[in-house]
């Protein structure tokens, strides 16, 4: 599978906690994993992204986005490619702060706002679809010994398919891993993977991110999306 | 109730089959209807449609739109104000051409774009989802003697309810009634109303009409959507 | 609107915790809120829910259902007459252990089973859907003091809309409020409401139970259910 | 792929039409179009239906289902088993006239009922869900020349996925591919098929049948579905 990632690696994440958890960027996490996977990656951070093409994403089959304080530096442009490849196959999966990516809420349509609290607390990643492909492989739920409170009322769409429901030690529960279908494309919300904390190297946590990944590649690709004037009727009338 | 409504209203509207099926405009219609019902109406067109302001929409339970040739005439900041005002409560119940309106594009997430065909063929409307609101007091279906056809694929989410299915003489089926909810917004679109036949003087369509924007006033009205930031966790941990 | 409420009250529930909590049983908490609020009350218990006939149904607009110990006890005739009044439209609330009532699980085709403890811990209930009816007046969260636990995975078929999640302060969630249409009926289960705390009578409990009672009643009734043979077509082929 | 299929084949169908259609019957059909395509098949008929063990079962991906005057032939007790394998992961899909079939209503929860005719009118199968993984490889639509009308409305659950709309040329149109998960398996209603004309040959249908079960496979089976009690809590409280 041809895989883009893009990752925000704004300055902060090049120092202090982020460093420590992702030496080599979020990014690098994901890349080895999809590649130990045998899966073909491509990387964008906030340096290249304006740069993004639409051949980039012809080529892709899922496209996966975390960005957090520079989304307002993704150019419209982009964002219209990168929806315009989902509504024509490519899959896309929206990880953690990418709740607000410009990408993300043009697809939703909503305004994507919750509730946050930064204090690193417990989250127990509940399976309330066992027999979805997303949860292949998985217990009933996973810890995630510290990560960044993400509440309810989450502004979304209700999902297609609701795969995972977070519990907060502090309190609050989570919509944590919803389906939706969009076009020809397939859209998957992950909530962890706040960026202090090493989350995306927890064995469950990638499972997640390889199944899903797997369940959003394309079944077809269209080229193009518009509106055609079927002249002739097909039967006589 | 108060409802706003949209008609484009464009030049060919004031003349032909148009001003022929509608002597007052599409807007006339629909004003009589809801007037007769003892709600509170009021109208915008293609000609003040970008004066409208945020007052009007906070004061407004349901929008009414119809739009066709002149999608992009409307701003984008009155398209932002639309859908603002939607998450926020308001209903939003989008007609027929109004498919391809940038408030409900931007409310989907897809290109909502499907098939279509003018010669005026029959129309048979079923209702699939008989104990639905928008049903109330209609038969198992309805018939439009001329209508523009709307054939499948329609680009849009999976309706989180859908109330009509379309059968077209010339072969075609459509999904002509869709309901939705975004953010505390209800969104219905149904399908018939081509300009040219007085389909929304017909008596079953006038009655889906009422039931839908009875339907999509607002059980409760939110002041702003937000990310706030709870400092405090709920539990002691 | 005319309610039919059944509670199983069996010998464990007049007395000690139960008898505390509910002086008067679990019916006689709900008929005194239904009453106040206006709503024609009848109550049947184990003694003679065996008793109920087609006619108590005909004449009901929603069914309130509490049950636990004794759901083997209600016959199979009176399952297939509340399940077949609930398809010709009748509203069904089924309360917190009656997610193994025999009607609940006829019209959910699942084995509705779930997790539980009995420790008494905190449930804190969390509105995911703020625009449905059936949160109407709720704020963003309510608290139950004392609650059994029941946890995810609860196998249910994905509900048409979900609600409430339930939090637990030994680590589950819950899908605690679920939607569901069957024919011409609305169903809603409703966890909270463990028979050895007060719940009933909780301000916020109460007020879902009256906004569920509202959404589930009938739209429309239908004679009966069958397949007709339609000999002649609607058009000329 | 191990394959489960019941065939009813009661008398009607060694003679006449059918005979005509389906020289080796409807399950000689379905046998026939597996193997070629790899999978295992074991067939049941009316005649040992009531044979069938929970190790066939437990040892079955898909069970394709096809019944239609006989529905009562089949005991309650094989009833249950087929309900609990799909609940335990099975995969189910029911053909035609199997939307009265028992396991199909048990695991529906609703009447099932709908209109039908027999003129072997024109039926035109229509996608509304392209990136299904069941309408792969097909085009927009396809035709069946003679087939059974079945309209709305279809009484049923509302589906997880909607894959097909099927238009008749009478004037009706029906969901004629719905999706649904039940417990940790997959259901897929398919209403092309009537025994008297040979569908089941036409290869966009094969393709159909293919890809349901391919869909329906189960990705994890589970022993048991139970209430477990989780005497001690996750966390300390």
């Amino acid at each position: 599978m041809k895989i883009v990632i893009y990752n925000e690696h704004n300055e902060h994440h090049t120092q202090g906690d982020t460093l420590k958890s992702y030496p080599n960027g979020i990014h690098g996490a994901l890349e080895e994993l999809f590649k130990a996977n045998n899966h073909e990656v491509k990387v964008f951070t906030h340096k290249n992204i304006n740069n993004l093409t639409k051949e980039d994403l012809d080529d892709c089959d899922v496209m996966v986005w975390w960005g957090h304080m520079m989304h307002w530096h993704v150019e419209d442009s982009i964002v219209d490619l990168v929806c315009d490849s989902v509504l024509k196959g490519m899959g896309f999966i929206a990880l953690h702060s990418s709740h607000l990516a410009k990408p993300f809420k043009k697809l939703m349509g909503t305004s994507c706002t919750l509730k946050w609290r930064e204090i690193g607390e417990k989250e127990r990643v509940w399976v309330v679809d066992p027999q979805h492909e997303i949860a292949k492989g998985l217990n009933e739920y996973f810890e995630i010994p510290h990560e960044e409170m993400y509440g309810e009322h989450f502004d979304i769409p209700t999902p297609d398919e609701l795969v995972f429901i977070g519990w907060f030690a502090g309190g609050e529960v989570f919509r944590s891993g919803c389906c939706y279908k969009r076009g020809y494309g397939k859209v998957f919300y992950f909530q962890p993977g706040h960026e202090t904390n090493p989350v995306y190297y927890q064995k469950d946590v990638q499972q997640v991110l390889l199944n899903a990944v797997n369940w959003a590649k394309p079944n077809v690709k269209k080229e193009k999306l518009d509106c055609p004037n079927i002249t002739k009727p097909l039967e006589n009338i």
